[in-house]
């Protein structure tokens, strides 16, 4: 169960409104790598949890913080859209002066024109001046984005990897404002991002050391696999560029194997011949004669199911 | 540009076809998690990349390689999909003996219909009897499911969870099939996917090793970021077993700080009112007064324009 | 920003687990009746709100609750999961005696083996026993769900039909269990929609008595349409059943206006043109003389922006 | 059965072409609140109506009316379209005086830059000049949107909904533009609008006066909730604004109960332990002793399924 | 504008009810090759058709035919539902004397559980009996599924494209239902299917006749490409089968060329270096040493920017 | 399985920059028509193909081909995007003397904002100057997209069609250039495109001689069609407009009928009354009356199951 504190858990407001902006911020709010993403992943991941009581608790911790996100940067976006030009100027508004005199345009009436133009439309037609769960060109957010595996070792590798495009996106949108405002505001969350990608490194450090899983998750993989093709790197192209790097050579990063490099790759499989197609679906066969008219459909049919029960049950 | 080969990486065909095994197998096609995100992923990374040849040529070596497991799984789902009963059966070609004296059933004759009711129907009114680019309760593939952002470093953890999740799901479906075919052939899949947890582990060790990221990605973070709240765990819950983890002391992972706990978190923002709506929008505001009525609407026009110009354009 | 508290709002365990009920439950979770689309929507309404702070927190309120909803069935879906059979039974693990003697086979084997083939592979192959953010057939969750227009009595009217649809699912869920412990979780979460749909309903009341909106939303609507058509049924089929409705006679609703039923109506536009298509476009104009051919392109190209400004621009 | 009539309802034509109006527009007709879902909302409704023949026909005629508003809107987008600027303008066709001398720009070359630059690419690349089946952001219209229950109330109330927002977006496009012909084509479906909001209203008033469903629909759920808890508001926040409205004290809506107000809300579960996962799965259990090894496979998994036989099948 | 008219173009009614085979007829109304495709996809045609008028009145002539066959199938859908199980029966309700005494199951008994557990839960839980707009396995229909292109041969070779995947399908579900009621349905629809092939087949025969269009569409491409690919197979794996066909060998199709068969391909292009990475990025470059600091990030800006305008204006 | 050559096929890099172009370009990698579809649906197809095998070679080469074709695009996407302007100028870094003096503004710099405004944000944020998987508004490739029948003639009319719209959209953009980099880029796709063409009339030309399929696929459907339908055309609107093409007289290209114009078609189908719904599921009947009440729960539950077996299961 939740409760909800009517105030954020920081903001600054921005300087000026830059509906534009607002629309790029969107990413960070519905984009495959932003807070509805975290919050969603870590939430779910928290209630599909069946393991120790610490974990599970340190994953919801952060999922609710992650709601909050959200609502920041909510918040952030409706202080943009602020005073948003929601449609292109009417001449009459335009500086008389320059327009008429000299045929040019003041650079504000341009800004203001670029503005209507390039401004998410949804931002005035659908939210009327609020975020949309979307990123920033207006696909929406999906349940496809997060992963919950039940495995937290795995979990923990995809919460780390989240983090880290999370990060690198808001540093790249810091870099792309000047307002003071929007920069400070992003700077609390550089450092939340921080945090969380040094508190993944720690989970998982400390799984390991709890004795749930090793280098290669799940760890009974190495029971299952052919573990002669497990350190082999195949060369897939001309040239040999990637023989230059750690993962062709040396012991392998879960000290059970010795990386080799195959630069001639051969495939494994003889050659095969696909199955014919079930002549009541009407794909194309090897040969026009195996394709089913259907003068005698009454034998064709009761025919074609004792040919399937023979040959699908084993032991019939 | 690419060149194909017509035998497969590596092929054992399943003992018996399996047409509800052919649908679970899907998710290692189509799924968030399968093989064609993990060959668009790779291939795009390398696309986009601007960074060493080593890695480049490594990343689409890669990409290369996925392109044929996803041809391995496709192969496979065609060979389990043989024969598959497309409709539930006909009275006529139940055992009669059975049937009429006993009022019992053969368990071949509920095995059959059990699987044209749960088989896929894509895979007989759609594909034929062949893969489809979806997961296995037929959500299509999707562009959203790549990352490739430029930054190596993202995205090799990117990669390193991707190969974590695919992994385990293989794993699982090991465990779920009792065909030794079938066994064999993801027995191979396992063992790349080891050598790729293995691979992306080494990538992420040289990628430092050669200076370009630190511990946190990106590394620049650290001058952007308010630091004083990038060492900070939150408990925003009622208890602390969040609290017995690693990442709530200590020396953090990055090694720029130290972990602290903060048992109980208060906002930072005061409290904040939100903006009024433009009236064109007619959305809600504070009071009924403020909405719009129309009575001298190029007044209300010219007057909205004015007033956000003096109000979007710093220093006009 | 928010709290967690661990304990759940309710929750009454189910009496037997149940893979395929968990399947069809997940439509409460991620359909786009579920509560997640219900928590979404009064978040971010609540976020985007600018109206009086009652209605804000109340949206704050209940949308903070549903988070805790979305909590509850995740946890009754991981419960309903338990023991799932993962794969269909080997036949040494079946009865021996009914099945080499009778060729029959026992109920619990074929319920089992049903179980196997009709629950959703996600719930074990990608969650591995857990809920996902998807509705009853598999298809992700996604922002397009969720309405918030800055309106309130536009909004309150959305999530009155929100809560409506999510009722009468969950009731058809109640009907579709036997279980005692589902239906007992299920009457709680009938009561808080019942809840909601009477909240809602005094909402859009306390709206209009405080002065926002009218019958008709949004209000200025009346001063934009053209009247003479807003009142009028349009019987678009041969017969007339339709004018047995309230509709087709008598004031309307709003009071500004008198139901007409026009039982032939004709349209009301002329014989249109269409505009011919741009050459350069290449779709396929009135007459093929119309068609590009590239032999003076630079002309052409000049001519048409030439066109195109002497037309598109109002006053040049 | 349907049938055709070239002429439109109603249709004007835009006085100036404005690409960046069209792509705007496309939220009325492929946008989640457009016409293309009331349209086939209003028509799978009819069809799937079991109910009286009043309300079936009149579904049909609403349906069949809301096809030809697709109709006049994608013929609008045509129209806006024609003579879309559809790139940047060459240096060359720019007016040379100012560019060469003054160093500024015409406003008629800017306005046509930026049209070029922010026109949906679909609207030149894709269609040739025509509408699409899409939003303003050209995310794709799909049947998620539409709601068609069996539920005539239920249906009535998305019906609303639909009316309500779908008038509050034709009011704000409405706002955005200046064109008379613009104004006066909305001015026709401001008035539609306006009819189907009242003809919803309308609809529901009539079907409970025939005695279908009451308040809270379907009114078997009072029969089935813990009613103790339906009419009660839970604060989920600190602070009580949201005491202040209706829904917080007095009769309830459907005469039924009385609101009451939980300020300090509790849970009522108590604390759960959530089950632990099938060792099959590799999920993280609460101690790694319970992860599976592979050593002896048989026998765990007949093992397993014994297992789960005895506690899925009551009674056995 | 549209008419309806309530008798269907065809209908006759299912002997038998099967919720399973109701779930499969749905691909044919909302999967990408079903009806709502060619309705939307011949009513769009007809809309943004600017060609000669017999064309555009025959789009929207087979449009309209297309609505009344969504109708068809969605009241077909209606009828199958009826009386479907909506859960797994209770042991009462089974057949006392076969399940006590002898261990077995009535065929009966087995047969509505399958039901119970294959169907549509959608068809209950959400349609409550009716059809949905979505396909086989739940995917919603959505408008990318549709070409409307304003090049009347690309369309009509996107018609005759759907037609045959669409006839193909409605007769692969011919062969998967042996009622009498349903095959007699789809019969009518296999003939207005049959007619739809030779519809487009004559009208992409008229469409050249008259002038418009030739072999290659569209046909300016000839005056565009560079020719001395235009005619090449391009043997892209190891083994020369492909050079068996016709495509690799005579007069090209389109009269204007001759095929010729590049059995060992050489890729055209010199090896390229990709540009390096905007610093404010923050992508992985060539170097370490060219990553940003933020050190003086005025002038990095100010120099970034001027750097731009340099590089991105020709002619500055 | 495959190779990869680092060469690209062909390459012409830009002559200047483009984001704005480069936002349209997504449209041929990851558009419905764009090069990841023809890539996955002859790759697809391909891995489906069950009939000769110089079919299959041919479906793999040319798959292997689209490859690359990705490859180059995505290629130049980086290519254009290099330098591109990340964010509004800020005002310092603007031409003062113009600014300040005249009121005006430097066509560069309006230039730099209108491309800052109106390129793809995710070419920024998300890729870091990169191409996406992903049309030109955003929308993400999926894999619904492709079409794989497993029946060769209605693919390779699948196929025609994706070259058609694939090669009309690249003549587009080729018009919508006025680089010459790009515009030789996009000459050599052309001549691929205009070879697809002609390969898949080839091919089709092929299969016919080699007697798989007729005019009409599948050839079976003539045997299952009612075909005194599947000549006429349904004239479903007022006037005849549609009377003057081809389609509507003479012999059909099948050579199996005569085409006949149906002037004033009428329904076939007698008046239909819709089944009642279960009262389980609460949807509206006719009449309140079947409305369900729970006041004796198990009665009405085990006549329901009854009463559902006896009309289900034929011969009970």
């Amino acid at each position: 169960m939740f409760y909800h504190e009517k105030r954020l858990q920081y903001f600054t407001p921005p300087t000026t409104p830059d509906p534009i902006y607002a629309k790029k911020l969107q990413e960070l709010i519905g984009g495959p790598m932003g807070e509805m993403t975290v919050m969603m992943q870590y939430l779910f991941q928290g209630w599909n949890c069946r393991g120790p009581a610490k974990y599970r608790d340190m994953l919801l911790d952060i999922g609710t913080e992650e709601i909050g996100h959200v609502e920041m940067l909510a918040t952030m976006v409706a202080h943009l859209l602020d005073k948003a030009p929601i449609k292109l100027q009417e001449d009459g508004a335009k500086d008389p002066i320059v327009g008429a005199v000299m045929g040019g345009t003041k650079p504000t009436d341009v800004m203001m024109d670029i503005m209507a133009a390039s401004m998410s439309p949804k931002h005035a037609i659908v939210s009327g001046g609020g975020a949309m769960p979307e990123d920033s060109v207006g696909y929406a957010w999906n349940g496809r984005y997060i992963t919950a595996s039940g495995n937290l070792m795995a979990d923990f590798r995809s919460n780390l990897h989240a983090e880290s495009q999370g990060l690198l996106q808001t540093v790249r949108l810091y870099e792309m404002s000047d307002d003071p405002g929007v920069r400070d505001h992003l700077s609390f969350m550089i450092a939340r991002d921080t945090m969380h990608q040094n508190q993944w490194l720690a989970a998982i450090e400390e799984l390991q050391s709890d004795g749930f899983e090793e280098t290669v998750v799940p760890k009974i993989a190495h029971e299952y696999g052919k573990n002669e093709y497990a350190y082999q790197f195949w060369n897939h192209s001309k040239g040999t560029d990637s023989a230059e790097g750690r993962w062709s050579k040396g012991r392998s990063m879960d000290g059970k194997g010795q990386f080799t490099y195959i630069s001639d790759p051969e495939p494994l499989s003889p050659a095969l011949e696909p199955p014919q197609p079930d002549p009541r679906l009407h794909g194309t066969p090897k040969s026009p004669a195996a394709q089913k008219t259907s003068d005698n459909p009454v034998k064709n049919l009761v025919d074609g199911v004792a040919d399937t029960v023979n040959q699908i049950i084993p032991g019939k």
